[in-house]
C-alpha cells in the first residue's frame, strides 16, 4: 500500500516521509538521496552560509526531485535565502525564530513556505503567515528546539486541528517506520525525521558521530544549553539542544549561567577540543536513537520507512 | 471495525483501552462505567487505604465485567493487594516501585500482573518478573511519574521490541482515539489513558478539578515535586507530578531542596487550603489536556474512543 496525504500530493512525493534539514549533516548528497528515494529531502542551510550553499545547492538540485531547503530564522538573512531560490526548490522551511522576513520573498519564487513550530502560539503565527505546511516539533528531537517544549505524541493532534487542511508533519522521536504510523495516525501527513537520516551513508558527519548514533541510547540523551554555552554558539536561549552524553553537560549541568560567565571555561572547551579530548561538535541525537542500528544508504532508508509504516498501520487492531 | 489485539484477548474486552488507576479519583463507578463501555477499567487503590477499599472494590466487581485495580509499589502492603484479590479482578496493576513482593501472591489468586514502567531496566524487571502486561509511561503523562522520564512516542516501541510477546499498553499524553490509533500503530496493544476519564460523570473528583481539565491547555501542564513537598507527601523524590499551574509552583519553582526544609512554608500550604486559597488537592493533568473538551459518561467516552481510534487508522495514509 502506497501512503497517500496531502504532503506526497502538495510536492508529488512517493511517501510522507522528510528528511530534517540539519544544519551542515544535511547537504546536497542527503537531500538528493532522500528525494530519490521518494521521499522529500531537506537541505540543512543553518544561517546560511554563502560558500556551503554554493557547493551543496547544485547536488540537490540536479538530482531533479522534490526537495527543500532549511533555514534558522533567528540566524538566516533574505540574501541567503535567495541563494537558495535561484536552484527553484520546492519549499522553504523556516525554524526557531520569525519567518515573517522570508515568507514573501518565498513565495514570489513559487516555493512553499513550510514552518517549523514548537507551541501553540507559534503555529497560530505560522498559520497566520499562510504556511503551506506546519511542523509540530516536540521536545524529544534532537539537536535543537524548544526550552519549554511540548512531546510530539500529545502536540501533534491540537496542532493539526489547528491547521484544519493545511499539511502538518510531527517531528521528533520518529526514527522508524512504526513511528510515520502513528504520525498519521494522529493526523499529521507525513513524519519529517532527523536523527535517523544522521546515521545514513550520505549525511555530511564524522564516522565517530555516525557510530555514536548507532550506539546511542534515548536514555543517554539531555536537553540542555550547556553545550551550546561552552562552545560559545550564537543559538538564542531559548532553544535548548538534545545530545547524547559529554563531559562538559557532566561538568556544567544546573550551572549555565556560571558558565556563561566564564570566559576561561568557554577557552578550556576550545582548547579541549584541540586536543581531541572532547569531540569537535555535541552528538544531536532524539530520544528514539534507540531504534537506529545501522548506517543505511538515505535511498533505501526512506522505503524501508515507508514499507514499515504501511506495515503497522495494517496491522494495528488486527492481530 | 473492532480492534483486536493481544490485550483484548487478554482480558476479553471488546476494545484496547485500560483507563489509568488514579488513586482516589478512579474509584468503583469509574472502573466499572469503562469496563461496561468495553475497555478494561483500573480502580486507582493509591497505597490501599483499607475503608476505601472496602468501599470502592464491590461497586466494580458486581458490574460483572472484566477490571483490575492498580497499587502503588512504594506505598502498598501486601494485605492491601489481598483485600482486593478477595474481589476476583482480572488483573492488579503495580506501579512506581518494586512489584517484587506483590507478584507471586497476584499470580497465585489467578490474576494478571501488569507493570508500570518509565525507562528500558524497570522494563527488564518487569519482563524478567513475568509481567503479564507492560505498561510503558512517558513524561507527558498526568499526575506522577518518572523525574527523568521519557517520552511516549519514542519509548513505546523499544518496550514492545523488548517486550516480544507481552502486551505493552501505551501511557502518557493519550487524551483521544487518534492517540490511541497511534499508540496501535507504535505496536502497543493498546492504551492506557488517565486525564481523559477525570473528566467524566463517574470520576471522584471536585467538580473545580474536572472543570479545570476541561479548561486546561497542555502548554500549561509542568512536572515538579514542589507540591508533594508543599503538602508534605510521602511520594519519594524520584518520582514528579504533572500537574496544572498552581501558586505554590510560580512561588516555589527551583527552591525545593529550600521548600522542603521550611516547615513553615509547609504550614502555609495547609493554612492557604483550610481557608481554600488554594485548591485541597493539585489538578493532576497530563500534556493532552488540550484534547479534553467535555464531561461525558465514561462508557460512552470509551466506544467513542475506540471508534475515533478506528476511523484515524483506516483514515492514516489514505486521504
Amino acid at each position: 500500500m502506497t501512503l497517500s496525504t496531502a504532503f506526497t500530493r502538495l510536492f508529488g512525493v512517493r511517501h510522507p516521509i522528510a528528511s530534517a534539514p540539519m544544519g551542515g549533516s544535511a547537504g546536497g548528497a542527503l537531500a538528493a538521496a532522500v528525494s530519490l528515494g521518494g521521499g522529500f529531502g531537506l537541505l540543512g542551510a543553518g544561517g546560511g552560509e554563502r560558500d556551503w550553499l554554493a557547493r551543496e545547492l547544485p547536488i540537490v538540485a540536479r538530482a531533479g526531485r522534490p526537495w527543500g531547503v532549511g533555514f534558522l530564522s533567528w540566524a538566516a538573512d533574505v540574501r541567503g535565502v535567495e541563494q537558495a531560490l535561484e536552484y527553484d526548490p520546492g519549499a522553504v522551511m523556516l525554524s526557531f525564530g520569525d519567518p515573517g522576513p522570508f515568507a514573501e520573498r518565498i513565495r514570489a519564487a513559487g516555493a512553499a513556505v513550510i514552518v517549523q513550530v514548537t507551541d501553540l502560539e507559534e503555529a497560530r503565527q505560522a498559520l497566520d503567515l499562510g504556511a503551506d505546511v506546519v511542523v509540530a516539533q516536540g521536545t524529544e528531537s534532537g539537536g535543537h528546539g524548544a526550552r519549554h517544549g511540548r512531546s510530539t505524541l500529545p502536540f501533534v493532534p491540537v496542532v493539526v486541528d489547528l491547521a484544519g487542511p493545511v499539511p502538518v508533519l510531527a517531528a521528533g522521536g520518529i526514527a522508524d517506520g512504526r513511528g510515520v504510523a502513528a504520525a498519521l495516525a494522529l493526523g499529521a501527513a507525513g513524519a519529517l525525521i532527523g536523527t535517523r537520516f544522521q546515521a545514513t551513508a550520505e549525511a555530511l558527519v564524522a564516522p565517530s558521530t555516525a557510530e555514536a548514533i548507532v550506539q546511542g541510547r534515548g536514555q543517554d540523551t539531555e536537553r540542555s544549553s550547556v553545550l551550546d554555552i561552552a562552545r560559545s554558539s550564537a543559538w538564542p536561549s531559548a532553544y535548548t539542544s538534545r545530545t547524547l552524553g559529554h563531559p562538559y553537560l557532566d561538568r556544567w549541568r544546573g550551572r549555565e549561567a556560571e558558565l556563561a560567565a566564564s570566559a576561561d571555561a568557554q577557552r578550556d572547551y576550545r582548547a579541549d577540543v584541540a586536543r581531541g579530548d572532547v569531540p569537535r561538535l555535541p552528538v544531536w541525537a532524539g530520544e528514539a536513537v534507540d531504534l537506529v542500528t545501522d548506517l543505511p544508504p538515505a535511498a533505501e532508508l526512506v522505503a524501508a520507512l515507508a514499507a514499515q509504516a504501511a506495515d503497522a498501520l495494517a496491522r494495528a487492531g488486527r492481530s
